[in-house]
C-alpha cells in the first residue's frame, strides 16, 4: 500500500514556514502580500518540478494539475497559503502542503490515475487583510460579486484595494481556468481541527460531515450616564449591568439546549468606558454554532424572549451575520471514513465549527474535508501545530480517498 | 435681609458660557486653555471692577480679596473655572460665579465686613487635559508634589507638559499668595450636586457634611483565546463569563450592604475582543463610595471573598486608588445650615461623592461646601443644568454663611 511519506511531509512544513516567519514559530502571511507570493512561488516551482501544468484564474488562484490517463474531469485538492497575523504554519498551509505531498507521492509512485488531479491554492482565504475570508473560493461559486471584492480596502492602508494588490501581484491569470462544474469531478480540502476535540478523544482523523450553521448577533443597551458618585443605586440606568445580566440569561438557557452548540460572547465594548460613570451604552455579540438548524432555531427563540427593557436600559439587538448549515456530499464523506478505517486510523465523524473553502465549492462540485488533530486546540495563534505524524496520516487519507475517487 | 441678584446671577452664568462655547449649550474649557484665559481675565476685571485686589499664586491659583475692616485672616470661597470635554456651564464654574456675586453683592449693598473676603479659582480641577484632578489645590495643600504636576503631560500632545502651559499662560504668580492657614479663616465652596437626589427630594440646598471615602478597584480576568467554532463549551476558559459571573455576584452582595452605598463597574476591557474568539482576559473596575468607612469595609470583605478561579479563569484584583472620608468642619456646616433656615430654603443634609477642591482644603482650614440641585442629575455633560432661581439661592446661603463666619 502506498503512503506518502513522512519526512518529505516534515520538510514541506518546515520550508513553508519560512514565508513569513515571525521569529516566535509562526508567521504572518497576508494574502497577496510578498510573503504570500514568495510561498506560491514555492508552490508552483515545486509542482512544475513533478510535471504539474500551474495555471492561475482571475482572482490568482492557482491550480497544479497532473494530467490522467482518461478525459475526465479533475479531482481537486487544496486549501490556502495566507494567514493571520501571528498566525500559525498549519491553517491552510497544511491543506497545500498534504494535496502537495499526494501528488507527489502519485508521480514518485508511478501510481496510474484516470482523471486529472489538481492541487489548489485559494487566493484571501483569511481575509486578514482584505475583508471578507473565503473571498476567491467565494467569487468563483458565486457568493461574492467580483467587482466589488477588488474594491476591499487593505485594514492598514487606506485607499489601497484588493485590486490593487491582485494587480501588482502579477499573479492574476484568465477567468476560464476558474474551478468549474464541467470541468472538474470533485474536491477534498484537508485541514486542520482547530479545536480539541480529536487530540481529546485520541482520533487521528475528523471525518467532516459538513460546518455547522452559525448565527452572530449583535446586542445594544442603552442606559443613562450618570457620576458613579452622586446616583443612589435606584436611580441608575446601568447598561453595563443590564448586558452582565443578559450574558448571564443566555448562558443560563442556552446551556440547556443540546451539547454539541458552541456558542460566544467575543467582543464587549462600553462607553463612555470611565471608571467613574455609569455605562450608558453597552454593546456585546453572540455567535452560536451547531449543525442542525432545530437548534439554532431554539437559540433563536431564547433571544427572542429577551424583554425590550432590561434593568431600565433599552435593548436592541440584531443578525450580524449568519449561515446555513452546510453538508458535504455523502458519498466523498464515505470515502474519507473508509480510507481511514482502510489505514486503521482511529477517526471521528464531525461537524467543523470554523469556515472553510469547501463549503463555498459545495455548491458547485461534490466535496468533502478531512481534518487533522490540532495540539491543546490552538489555532489562529502563533502556538498553533499538528504533529508530523497526524500531517502525515491526513495526507494518507486525503491520497487513498481521491484514488477512491478516481475509480468513478 | 439683603440677597443676592437673580438677574446679575443669570448674567454671569451667560457671560460665562460663551468661553469655550460648543454650540450645544456647553462648554470644553481645559484648564490654561485660551478658552480657560479668556474667563480668568473676565473674573479678573469684574472683582478688580468692584474694588477687590487680585493675586495668583504659583500654580495660577487666583484670589480677588475685598479687604476687611479689621486685621483678621480672610474668608475664602471658590471653585474651578476649568471643564472636561463638553462639560456643562454649573460644575466648579457656579462656585466661582457664586462667589462673584457674593463679593458684588456686598459692595454694592455696602455691606460691612470685618474680615477680608476672597474669591478663589483653583487651577486644573478636572484634570481632563493634565492629570490629575485637583491638581493645584493639591499643590498648595501637600498633597501633590509641584514638579511632579509640572512635568504632568497634555493628552492630545505628547511631550507639552503643566508646567509649558502654566508657563505660556502667564498667569502663574508668586508662591506666598497661596492659600494658607495664616492668612485665611476658612473656606466654603458651592458646587452644584451632580446627581439627582436633591431635586427628587424636592430641596433647594445640600448642606455637604463631608466627602465620601471611596474605593477603586481593576479586576483581571485571565482565560484562554480560543476558536469560537471549535471549542467545545466544557473545554472553555472564557475570561468574560468568568467577569460577568463576578460583576452579577458583587452586585448581589453589595446590594445588601446599607442603601447609600453606591458602586460602579464603568469600565471594562476584553481581549482579542473579536466575536469568533473566546476572550483570553478581560479587566473591569469596580468604584465604590459611601461616608461611613465600616461600610467601604464591609466591600473589601466582599470582593476578598472572590475565589481565585472563576469558570476556569485565573482572578487577580487591585486597588487603583482609594480616598477616606473628609468630614467638614462641623461649625462652618452648622452656619450653612443655619442660613439655609433662615433664608427659608428647604434643604437636606450629605455627604458628596464626588472629589472637589475642598476636600483638601479642609486639612489646612476649616472648609465647607454648598450643593446646588442638578437638573435631571446631569453633570459632566452639555446637559448640564441648574436652575437660576437655585443659584440664585445658593449664592444666598453662600453670602449668608460668609458673614455667619465674619462674626467669629
Amino acid at each position: 500500500m502506498t503512503e506518502c511519506n513522512i519526512m518529505r511531509m516534515d520538510e514541506k512544513i518546515k520550508s513553508f514556514s519560512r514565508f513569513g516567519d515571525t521569529g516566535n514559530g509562526g508567521i504572518t502571511r497576508f494574502s497577496l502580500s510578498e510573503e504570500a507570493i514568495q510561498a506560491r512561488n514555492e508552490f508552483r516551482s515545486r509542482m512544475e518540478a513533478i510535471g504539474a501544468k500551474v495555471v492561475t484564474d482571475d482572482m490568482a488562484n492557482m491550480y497544479a494539475t497532473l494530467s490522467g490517463n482518461e478525459d475526465l474531469p479533475a479531482i481537486a485538492t487544496g486549501s490556502h497559503l495566507d494567514s493571520v497575523r501571528k498566525g500559525g504554519n498549519y491553517d491552510g498551509v497544511l491543506g497545500v502542503l498534504t494535496a502537495m505531498e499526494v501528488l507527489e507521492t502519485i508521480v514518485i509512485n508511478k501510481i496510474s490515475h484516470r482523471h486529472p488531479i489538481t492541487a489548489v491554492v485559494w487566493t484571501n482565504e483569511e481575509g486578514a487583510r482584505f475583508e471578507p475570508a473565503m473571498m476567491s473560493s467565494g467569487v468563483i461559486t458565486g457568493k461574492f460579486s467580483k467587482e466589488k471584492m477588488l474594491q476591499s480596502e487593505a485594514k492598514d492602508i487606506p485607499g489601497y484595494t484588493f485590486g490593487e494588490a491582485l494587480k501588482k501581484s502579477g499573479m492574476a491569470g484568465d477567468e476560464k481556468n476558474r474551478l468549474n462544474a464541467k470541468d472538474y469531478a470533485g474536491l477534498i480540502e484537508l485541514h486542520i481541527e482547530q479545536g480539541p476535540v480529536l487530540e481529546y478523544e485520541g482520533s487521528d482523523i475528523g471525518v467532516v460531515e459538513g460546518v455547522c450553521g452559525m448565527i452572530n448577533y449583535e446586542f445594544t443597551f442603552k442606559g443613562q450616564a450618570d457620576h458613579a458618585g452622586t446616583t443612589p443605586m435606584p436611580f441608575r440606568k446601568d447598561a453595563l449591568y443590564a448586558a452582565v445580566k443578559t450574558i448571564q440569561y443566555l448562558h443560563d438557557e442556552l446551556d440547556l439546549l443540546d451539547h454539541r452548540l458552541v456558542y460566544t460572547t467575543g467582543k464587549i465594548s462600553a462607553h463612555p468606558n470611565i471608571h467613574t460613570i455609569i455605562p450608558d451604552e453597552v454593546k456585546f455579540t453572540l455567535d452560536a454554532r451547531h449543525q442542525d438548524p432545530e437548534v439554532l432555531k431554539q437559540v433563536l427563540h431564547i433571544i427572542s424572549k429577551i424583554p425590550g427593557t432590561v434593568e431600565k436600559c433599552d435593548v436592541t439587538y440584531q443578525e450580524a451575520w449568519s449561515r446555513k448549515t452546510v453538508s458535504f456530499t455523502p458519498e466523498l464523506v464515505d470515502f474519507v471514513e473508509k480510507s481511514a478505517i482502510q489505514m486503521g486510523y482511529s477517526y471521528k465523524k464531525m461537524y467543523s465549527g470554523p469556515g472553510h473553502d469547501a463549503q463555498f465549492v459545495i455548491d458547485m462540485i461534490p466535496t468533502a474535508m478531512i481534518f487533522v488533530p490540532s495540539v491543546d486546540g490552538h489555532s489562529h495563534c502563533e502556538l498553533e501545530r499538528t504533529d508530523v505524524e497526524h500531517c502525515c496520516k491526513g495526507a494518507n487519507v486525503l491520497l487513498k480517498t481521491i484514488l477512491m475517487m478516481d475509480q468513478i
